[in-house]
């Protein structure tokens, strides 16, 4: 899934560093020995993978007392923080014949320079390790601030991948995500030209929350959306011999940075956090504090909680853990398993939304896994059968296309009109009070995604995929009875016998 | 439901203040006009409301240029802020003769003085307002920090209602909750005797997620737990004329505030933060850092999100909001709802637990609200119902008791035998593996506690009440499978046929 550039950027590093070891050099070991260690790390350990004429080479050095000081220049083949691993490592095994080791590696200085003429409107400002930036005359220049761990866990690369991913973003930008339609319903009657959700709040059928984008749901709704799920229970979850599970709903990072999530939901997340400790104590100045003033001291709660991840955002990735590590036999193949436990959160943008666009809105969540072939076809039967719902039970004006997937999304991509197995279709709905259309759900084929992500093999070593499906019960309400209006008497027939009388059971003066 | 101390505090109230006028009294208003003003106060204004002897008094005053500095000293009853203020509003009619109008107050001491002698384990170290705090031979000396604003919210009153509320809560301290046998059913034949969380979790009927006491629910027990719902619904909901809501699972502080929530939930909450801004350029070191790390920047993320409330902890609050501020017409009641539409979460304390103790739990709330008598009266209803279930459907050998209930508990009031409308029948039941008994669900009396939090009112004028009781899918079950043990023959046989073949769906090698 990690776009590859198509041109490699030039780039040039350079690296100054000293390896301290136990004894001295300088008295214990023959000038002469060093010499050769250079000589053979310039001809032969530095080039090693590199195509002739490329790799890293010693360019300086010198010795002092224990320490033993270098600089390294490289192209983009052995880079140089890879080629000080290898010196240190084979100047380790040459003063080891003295009884030297090495303490101590320190990084002075790292500089990398690379072209960066064609990305003019792109502005670097701030990059993580690099202390300082140069942007001059088409080339970028980096220096870099790294210890020995980082260079261990190869900070370097993953930071030219990252303004590599930088580019790959920039140059998306402004084309709109790929969408090409795939079917289209036929023109339905629309009897209702006004917005469901400010009708239902005159009807006292909702209220808005205390939240942003979050509202109660009255008995009239909850009836209404009920019976969506019964109804995607008996023409599709039945039928297709799903199971139910219950996700949890708060995500932990680990499960983020597995699922991708962690590269990018930052904006849109509901973050969670606990208290440092449960300790009365601890939190008795916060009490006497609410206690005398009324208020809650929010700026004194957040020095004593930390972040632990955040809501619900996506429904499936806190499914994966049941499965993480493990292998499956293939005979139990395709799995199929939902989820209604709870809700999602997204921190939306602000302004007056509907039920259409909310902070916390309920989902079905619909999960298949199985091999490639498995998950397409399965595809294809979901596809089938919400045909079916939204044809002949909730008679609804609706499109489905195939569109970017969010993964892709994310990472600024949007072309792929040459993805034909991995991607998502999204259900739209024509909402006549505006004229728009709606996505009201999706079904999505993730490929190995998430088995990769989550490390699940399958006993027969085939290729594990999965697909998801998310059914939004708002959304699917905001286009029914946009559609539709509220008045039960005017509904698709099948759809009105299912949901009965609506509930009233709140009245107010 | 405020406890009300039986002894009253004896306390002084000491303040020394400056009100600063619009022209220079010493040249306009004459020493005697203030005099007779100083006079009025000392035998009228600060004497009003007061038993005899008592009250508040301007002990000395003087005047300079456009300055009155006063000192008031007085007992509990015309506090010396409350005085002051008194003293400022007689102020500005008497100088209003000379056309001059107050500007400003100021406070330079505020000292109250209480006696403190009965409470010797009772450690006071901060308070909030507080500048300097002295405790020694039997009394407490408090110097506050306060301005006009502060003296008009009343923090001092809030302050001594704190003190007073935290001397009543040591006394409390150690002596055991209320808890009084109402009903114990007959032992009942215990088919096990291990702990059936480590028994799902052999059989993969759950799996640890990857937060900190938080479970995902693989198809067998998401299928008990369903059928648990099935029965309730069948058995209490329906017979009972319930109609279902959805409500909200965040919960902002303005819910708390109204519930009582907000005076201790603190060291169990799991608070939700969203982000200050959705502007990606705002993430993108957020962002940045991740892909470079892989590791996800938690502390750089505390500085840009902000605390909003928390997840769903008792789960009735944000129900509320749908009623806030309404008038009721008395033929509606009484009104039945309940919401079973996602998790509720609190931070309990670490170490191993299973699914009797969770941090992310499931659990269906059941409202009502009526009169005073209709409350009361339909407990009685929901008691019997649950009644039946454990006996007749669950064969459970469980017990029934009359508790502290927790907006008791958590101001630390443990006794009152004397509480008989308002109050919590908690529901115990024999978990063999351990010999302990398991709460596993309550009904709660909560009398005029939320409709008057959330400002509810009643077209007749009467008092609205109201309950709640909270069915708890993971104690059930904890209760359920300790006794009756995993394999489903062994069930009792309305149980059995109701839950019908486990769905087996994974398989791990």
């Amino acid at each position: 899934m990690k776009p590859q550039s198509e041109e490699p950027i030039a780039m040039t590093f350079e690296l100054k560093a000293t390896l301290t070891c136990s004894g001295s050099l300088a008295a214990k070991v023959d000038r002469a020995v060093i010499e050769d260690f250079v000589r053979h790390c310039n001809t032969d350990v530095l080039k090693k993978g590199a195509p002739p004429g490329c790799g890293a080479a010693i360019i300086w050095w010198e010795v002092a007392a224990e320490n033993f000081a270098l600089e390294i220049r490289s192209d983009r083949y052995v880079r140089a923080h890879d080629a000080l691993l290898r010196a240190k490592k084979e100047f380790g095994t040459v003063v080891g014949k003295y009884r030297i080791g090495i303490r101590g590696l320190e990084i002075q200085d790292y500089r990398i320079t690379l072209d960066w003429d064609a990305e003019e409107g792109l502005k670097l400002v701030k990059l993580p390790f690099v202390k300082e930036l140069k942007h001059e005359g088409g080339r970028l220049e980096l220096l870099l601030a790294l210890d020995e761990a980082a260079l261990e866990n190869r900070i370097p690369d993953r930071l030219i991948r990252l303004l590599e991913d930088k580019r790959e973003a920039f140059r998306w930008r402004g084309k709109t995500e790929h969408w090409e339609l795939l079917f289209e319903s036929a023109k339905k009657p629309l009897r209702f030209d006004k917005d469901p959700t400010e009708e239902m709040l005159q009807h006292g059928w909702l209220e808005h929350a205390a939240g942003r984008g979050q509202y109660i749901y009255g008995p009239q709704v909850t009836r209404i959306f009920r019976t969506f799920e019964q109804i995607l229970q008996a023409e599709l979850l039945t039928p297709l011999s799903y199971a139910e599970m219950i996700f949890p709903k708060l995500v932990t990072w680990d499960v983020w940075k597995r699922s991708g999530h962690a590269k990018g939901i930052y904006p849109e997340a509901y973050y969670v956090c606990t208290p440092k400790t449960r300790d009365p104590e601890y939190w008795e100045e916060v009490i006497d504090y609410f206690k005398v003033t009324n208020e809650v001291p929010v700026a004194q709660i957040m020095e004593k909680i930390e972040n632990v991840g955040g809501m619900c955002y996506a429904q499936c990735p806190p499914f994966w853990p049941f499965l993480q590590g493990k292998t499956l036999p293939d005979e139990i193949l395709p799995i199929r398993v939902f989820d209604r436990s709870g809700p999602s959160f997204r921190y939306e943008s602000g302004g007056i939304h509907g039920i259409e666009r909310l902070d916390e809105f309920h989902r079905v969540e619909i999960v298949w896994i199985g091999t490639k072939q498995q998950v397409i076809e399965h595809a294809e039967l979901l596809v089938a059968n919400y045909r079916h719902i939204f044809e002949e039970i909730l008679d609804l004006q609706w499109r489905e296309a195939w569109v970017t997937p969010w993964f892709m999304a994310q990472e600024g991509r949007a072309g792929l009109a040459e993805l034909r197995e991995v991607g998502t279709r999204d259900y739209e709905a024509l909402l006549p009070y505006s004229g728009k259309w709606l996505e009201f759900q999706n079904v999505s084929v993730n490929g190995d995604k998430y088995p990769k992500g989550f490390n699940v093999k399958l006993q027969s070593g085939a290729e594990l995929w999965s697909g998801c499906s998310g059914v939004g019960l708002e959304r699917w309400a905001a286009v029914f009875l946009a559609q539709k209006g509220l008045d039960s008497d005017l509904w698709p027939n099948t759809f009105r016998e299912l949901v009965g009388a609506l509930p009233a059971v709140f009245k107010f003066l």
